[in-house]
């Protein structure tokens, strides 16, 4: 209460969103549509929520989407949006792996502005076409990587980039779930299904799903870029096609190591992601569990607990938090940020402006590194756990 | 992710919501905003926001509420949106304490549902007259004491009805704060200037704004009444006129005893609540900046940590929660589960029913409970700290 | 590691102690025997370990003390002892209360120095006249409130006197227990027994076991004498003689206001002893179970968690810490230093002169004080929970 | 309280304890020694405290040491204290490490039982001799990894070795400290001079002083046998001749996976040891800053918080706890069971029997497979990172 927390803008006209995938059964696509609502930017008005068309209507009509924009195909969806003077401006891509590139290009090909869930592709080379499409296209491309949208990791990467931790030596991200200490993916769970089987995840499991998280933020706080690392990628549960458990060495350029971990047979873990940052100067600690607190000690001094919205916040904090400090905000308002975030970048577009500085998403660019890591990581874990470069 | 979160449901049509209070420069109206919009349920139409006409009409403006909508009293948004076909169907009233209650009265009589802030009114009195006037108009009416809609709390009030802890013995309620540790009144603090002044708040300071969360949550999830309490209430800060801490000594019907402290100068302290109870067979301990978390131990077994939509998680909490274990849901969401049971509410009586049975949310009574607990905190406090019946 | 650790002093030779209680069965006993090992400045060599003469003996012999020294009554030990040119120089008592003040004096009488358990007495008229005996005797009188030797609290108390919180406001104080839950009493728990019979507690049950422990600690840190108080004691568990959950206000001279509960049937906590004290500048925190940690914040500033031996410690909690910051110390440490203060004390007195103006220990005065809450306690309950003076 | 703690067991006569190292000055000595008198089974009678005769014999005299039992050389006393008929039965031996092996030599040749401060010697060759020397001598060795000693590290290894958590996947060890951050070996302080010396701690850096404590911990609680590693090891801080930071990954037998982190250069961590086991069935998580816990899940139930003592606790816990749940026992305590354990193991050794199967304590085999987890670390790193075989 002590500090008045950031005002999120408010709009002129909501923002015309699309929607590919997210029917009914899907986790992540009920998620984007709370999150593209907190902070009143979009109006989700299309979709092709399954690749069933009968699913895809029903799952339509649930949630309010009018029949006639309740397509069969995200083709069709591209095509007939495109043409209509009040079709969609923006489309959320929340599929399965396999079909985000594709989805994406015919969007992006349409003119229409891209929010696309990670991992971005199940390839590299699919991720570069990307890369090339948007840069061509001009359209807007955000990458859901959802974390980023914290406010107390906001302040982290504000704080490594003004300093304060003085010049980073070591990096540890981990993320370890137990969701997949059993063989869940035969027991009727959607969610474990797709995400153990190569032709929808590609060629990375518990390393996209999670691992991809991991590393993204880990970038993301501490602006570091990753010259090599060596994988050890392992399936412990019998049977299963794709890695449940992934150790990692990452060495970045100009110096600082790292380690990451991320396992889905590590009992008694919800969804543990962790992130230290370590420095010359200063260390940081935060976890996702608990989004609302930074840890962050100066060498020498004692460690400070800071808190969204709290006397040690940061502008950065401010500025994508909605109530005041003491209050926790969560998941789905940190996934609400990288829509807002979007938002911005899209009215610009549209205006034919950049967005402010301020303005921060995950890039079809971080997509591309995503990709490149699990490549790489799977590549060195292949190869006997070898040092191998990334990108 | 084990366990698939409760799905909210699906609107047919959005309820049209009008609101009282919540202009610039207020904080909680752009919560209720939020919490709206979450699940989906409501669509703001209409507006009152201020006081001051020239300041609600830029406020409707910023939030996209059309300029006719836009009303300078909220007599006049009464009057005129019951005589539209397409009149709001309910109001959410967020302005300070006194204006609660003539608010209420005049948007009952219109004919239209209430959705209003705490504590309800100024007096013991005013809220009989709100208690009879919901009787007689039969409309929905829900006061926002938000944290009844967390998830774990809904699971402890259940825990504690199916005698998981056997007879309640002890209840330890509390809810420090800060933000009022020096006289932040006089430094601009539009929060602060109306939460001490007498006119604006009513009798209490410290108790109605934050005491009376802590009392209505105690009671929430114990189920038990209140039979006589013992208060201490005192201005720390020289100058404030109303008191800014809170000692309670409770005594419950069936012999069940209880401590209650509220405080807004308790430096470290953000919104502390916090709620313990302790019975024959079992305890809980539940913290609202912690929210996901429940701890329970049955006398002579280990603590357990139970997770909103983890293994230890009920029907009860899955039911109000959006997202799988181990991602955190916070204030916003809580807020919102209030709102989908409003809405719950309000869908059933507009087709002339009641709603289902594990619809709860907190009701006029409540309001008229939480008053006579601040009318005998004052009273006791004032005689010299003795017992004083409640209600 | 980065702060060398205070070095406890060493000894010239050990000074002579011996031992009332404390023997088969018995718990505090044996804490006392490890907290008088652990600095060096003690040789355990008599004992009136046990009021049955047999019991007594057998126990000398398993601590290894001579079996000309293990004696059937306190009465010969201080007689037999008093007379050797070896005898005992300060004696531990660690019986039942009822035993602590015929034995103090008798020990005192006899000029041995006195090392007695808590409380001190089960009147405060017996106290008053052992303040009474102790300067007329000159002979030093150390109260054995363990918690007050927990290097954090020294900080607390250090920080508090340095006006590092500014005028304090509001001391909390707790002590919940979950042992008492059941009639533990008639399951042949020896702990239980005493403790929940009147003719060897005195007239307090959990607020002379337990609350006289917060009601001391919170003196000791902050420095506040109580004016008066209101207590509510309750006893829960059906045909317990004691009460068995003490709520407590307290009104400090110079206008400072406190709550203290202690209880010993909240399910769930083991000793959970938590002190939180708020002053016009600044706030402190700390918990028993988690003793190497000191939350505190200034007002304003993010919260710092200061560690014993870590950056933030002060001298004061260096001086009686062993090990380096990082290796816990817990209770038995804390008992310890009570020990070594008392070894300077006795060293002092010994020498004709005062301890250093840093020793700090509980006093005989200390114990007074305590039982005039219990009694004041007592009074008010009884009174129908009405203010109290104490002292 | 609900749980009567472990009685340690009496003494009849103390077993008479020489110490090599410790003197002035130095840190770990003095653990030694008050964890060698908590459970009063051993006395200390004579010392070669420095290689510097005059500060050896100054601090003998300040501990209680008699001038003539005061060594200017561990050869000196253990030729000298083999003669006396009451010479010393057992030696501490707390210097560098360069210096354990030499001394360990000496007084199993002379016939004196040896307790070893880790790592055990600076090559794996010498420590084969010592493995075969112990067997050729029959005296008793015991190195002080002394975390083996914390009652939830014993129950951790009892319930893994019961089943509890099904076949081990995973084990994460970790070891963070950050008072080597800077170039401390610069600014006189003595702990971190000679650890940061090849020629007194041998090869390896951090590895050595920290990382065969966690190495040793994960191998004490799983019971699992490292098959190969693969590690990196690095200097951080300029100048510096060892390493500050090792990150390794680990093969076991069997199948496990491992990751271990030890660093000296993490800011924010004083000591921040922490076990992380997870199998087929369930999940355990220790941390060595608050060893009174231990956190269990198994798989599909709420995670349970077990406390030291406490209703979850095993007699694994209780057999070397002292003081009642909810007390906490610290660093000392667990030391102090190392030495309660050689305590059993000398007597029995004494009496020429083996100690009662319960006794565990880490043997001269551990020390030996510390010593070849350093040298396969330091192998594998100069290697440039690849697999190397442990032994």
């Amino acid at each position: 209460m002590t500090i008045e927390a950031g005002k999120q803008e408010t709009q002129g006209s909501r923002i015309r969103l699309g929607m590919v995938g997210g029917g009914q059964g899907a986790f992540i696509g009920g998620v984007h549509r709370i999150a593209a609502r907190i902070d009143d930017q979009f109006e989700l008005v299309a979709g092709a929520l399954s690749s069933d068309p009968e699913r895809a209507k029903a799952s339509a009509a649930e949630i309010g989407i009018a029949p006639d924009r309740a397509y069969g195909s995200f083709e069709e969806m591209a095509r007939t949006e495109a043409a209509r003077p009040d079709g969609i401006e923006a489309v959320a891509i929340v599929t399965p792996n396999n079909v985000h590139a594709p989805a994406a290009k015919v969007f992006l090909n349409a003119g229409i502005h891209v929010i696309c869930d990670k991992p971005m592709t199940t390839t590299a080379a699919e991720a570069e076409e990307l890369v090339e499409l948007v840069k061509k296209t001009g359209k807007v491309f955000v990458l859901t990587h959802n974390y980023t949208g914290y406010p107390m990791i906001r302040q982290a990467r504000a704080m490594v980039e003004a300093g304060e931790l003085g010049d980073i030596r070591l990096v540890k991200a981990e993320y370890p779930q137990d969701w997949l200490t059993e063989r869940a993916e035969l027991s009727g769970s959607k969610q474990a299904e797709w995400r153990t089987d190569p032709k929808r995840s590609g060629a990375g499991g518990s390393i996209g799903d999670i691992g991809t998280h991991a590393y993204n933020l880990a970038a993301f706080v501490t602006g570091l870029e990753t010259q090599e690392l060596l994988a050890q990628l392992t399936t412990f549960v019998p049977g299963r096609l794709l890695d449940d458990d992934v150790q990692i060495l990452l060495r970045y350029k100009g110096g600082a190591r790292g380690m990451l971990w991320a396992s889905q047979v590590a009992v008694g873990n919800e969804n543990g992601l962790k992130l230290r940052v370590y420095g010359t100067k200063g260390g940081l600690e935060w976890t996702q569990a608990d989004p609302n607190y930074l840890w962050f000690t100066r060498f020498g001094e004692p460690k400070q607990l800071l808190t969204r919205a709290g006397a040690g916040a940061w502008p950065h904090a401010q500025r994508v938090s909605r109530v005041p400090g003491g209050h926790p905000e969560g998941y789905l308002e940190g996934f609400a940020t990288i829509y807002a975030e979007a938002a911005r970048a899209i009215r610009a577009a549209n205006m034919g402006t950049k967005p402010d500085a301020e303005v921060i998403y995950p890039t079809v660019e971080d997509g591309l590194a995503g990709m490149r890591f699990i490549e790489a990581a799977v590549a060195s874990s292949r190869a006997g756990n070898v040092w191998t470069r990334v990108g």
